[in-house]
């Protein structure tokens, strides 16, 4: 099979069916290494997430051999097409080493101006959220269901989760709680899955801070599939990472970017 | 089949199997209802919750009818066995309407002196975690695995999980800070399937206030039968809920009971 005969959607399927099965062997396993990626802060890197991004960079270059590669960790390959694929082999890496079923493998393409297809990917729960031109579609235990976000206008009325309490700088967490203030539930902890529940329709906003663009791509093309809303804290492009705010509507984005907006 | 053919374990299986079907067609559907039981705070009871415990308390008329019933939805059954089965159909109600898969069933036997026999069953994932005294095992998607804790004795190596960063009242979150300054790691929003994960062998500690029996009894028997340790903050029984910590190993207990002791 060359190249030619795969969608990109084709594509970004094999990917991620290639880093479940790099990664699944090692997730609660006992001995799973966590070696200390950063002297600061607490940033674990696994066996499992350099296998799976070596398995997912072997696919682009038979299949994708003229498109570039960003993924967290290794370096960055420039491709002659302009068109760049950002992957995420394990994001929240510290749920993964707790065992939870929150973190996700993420996949984007970048077509040059953003992401347009994106897969967020949960191995263990064989869960499996696409967002594109042309598919918004979630499979897992409960079988294949469209993606939606719903309706909720008001702060008052809406869901707001986040990964960590205290959310990036000082000021970046005043701000957080500012809208978590005014919001009918907060929670925690859920990683890249978040975004994955907004697409789904579950959840109503999503605010994180301190993100990089393999962080927040797939997301975008994923949430913006469903019909919701991808920016950064003061309503312009979150691709390259930064400060993040994901809304269900229009007016529940505006409502929220009113109040983080301001931050500096 | 008669009540005499089941042994405990089959019938906390059955009630487990019950709760799921019951639960399940309720989960990720829009137009879920979502009560508000108290007028101070934020407790939505569903349908399904509802449904899973009347489920559950037919199967306990027809194969334990002599034992007794104290469960989260209904009054309380008086038996006549001096057996108790103690059941919490939906724990982490606020994970359920948020789509997160780390709500559970809750179900456990108390034999008179506490939980002799728990199940923590997560039916969108299709994990179920029991222990007893003679069963300490887990299915799910990888297939049945043995439970058991890991061997961490220094808070600075443990990870640490609770459900809500603010942890009950302002001296018993000031407590659960001095434990959570010391770790390695704290992470938050699991709700009960932090219990199993422990029980599992994945993270080391969790700690929460403002407990009920029904949440705090089949994670004592799972956590036990793994080899851990479930009290209240000052080492005495959890089973009647409050204040509980849950650890992997009694040197992890000792060095979070002497920070979490002294709060009145």
């Amino acid at each position: 099979m060359t190249h030619a005969d795969l969608t990109d959607l084709d594509v970004a399927h094999l990917l991620a069916d290639a880093a479940r099965n790099a990664i699944l062997p090692h997730f609660r396993q006992s001995g799973l290494r966590a070696e200390n990626k950063e002297a600061e802060g607490f940033d674990p890197v696994t066996v499992a997430d350099r296998a799976a991004e070596q398995a997912m960079r072997a696919i682009l270059t038979q299949y994708r051999p003229d498109d570039g590669i960003l993924g967290e960790e290794f370096a960055r390959t420039t491709g002659r097409s302009g068109r760049t694929w950002v992957l995420d082999p394990i994001d929240g890496t510290r749920g993964f080493i707790s065992g939870t079923p929150t973190w996700g493998v993420l996949i984007a393409l970048d077509a040059g101006a953003g992401p347009v297809l994106g897969v967020i990917d949960q191995p263990y729960t064989g869960e499996r959220f696409v967002g594109g031109a042309d598919v918004a579609q979630m499979t897992g235990p409960l079988g294949p269901r469209p993606l939606g976000v719903r309706a909720t206008r008001a702060l008052s009325d809406a869901i707001l989760f986040t990964t960590f309490p205290e959310v990036g700088t000082e000021a970046e967490g005043d701000a957080f709680r500012a809208v978590s203030g005014q919001v009918r539930l907060t929670r925690y902890g859920m990683d890249c899955y978040a975004y994955a529940l907004l697409a789904a329709g579950q959840i109503d906003l999503v605010i994180e801070a301190g993100l990089n663009a393999y962080d927040i791509q797939a997301p975008i093309a994923v949430i913006e599939a469903a019909g919701g809303i991808v920016t950064d804290w003061t309503g312009g492009s979150a691709a390259q990472g930064g400060r993040a705010i994901a809304a269900a509507t229009p007016d529940l984005h505006a409502a929220a970017l009113a109040l983080l907006s301001g931050v500096t």
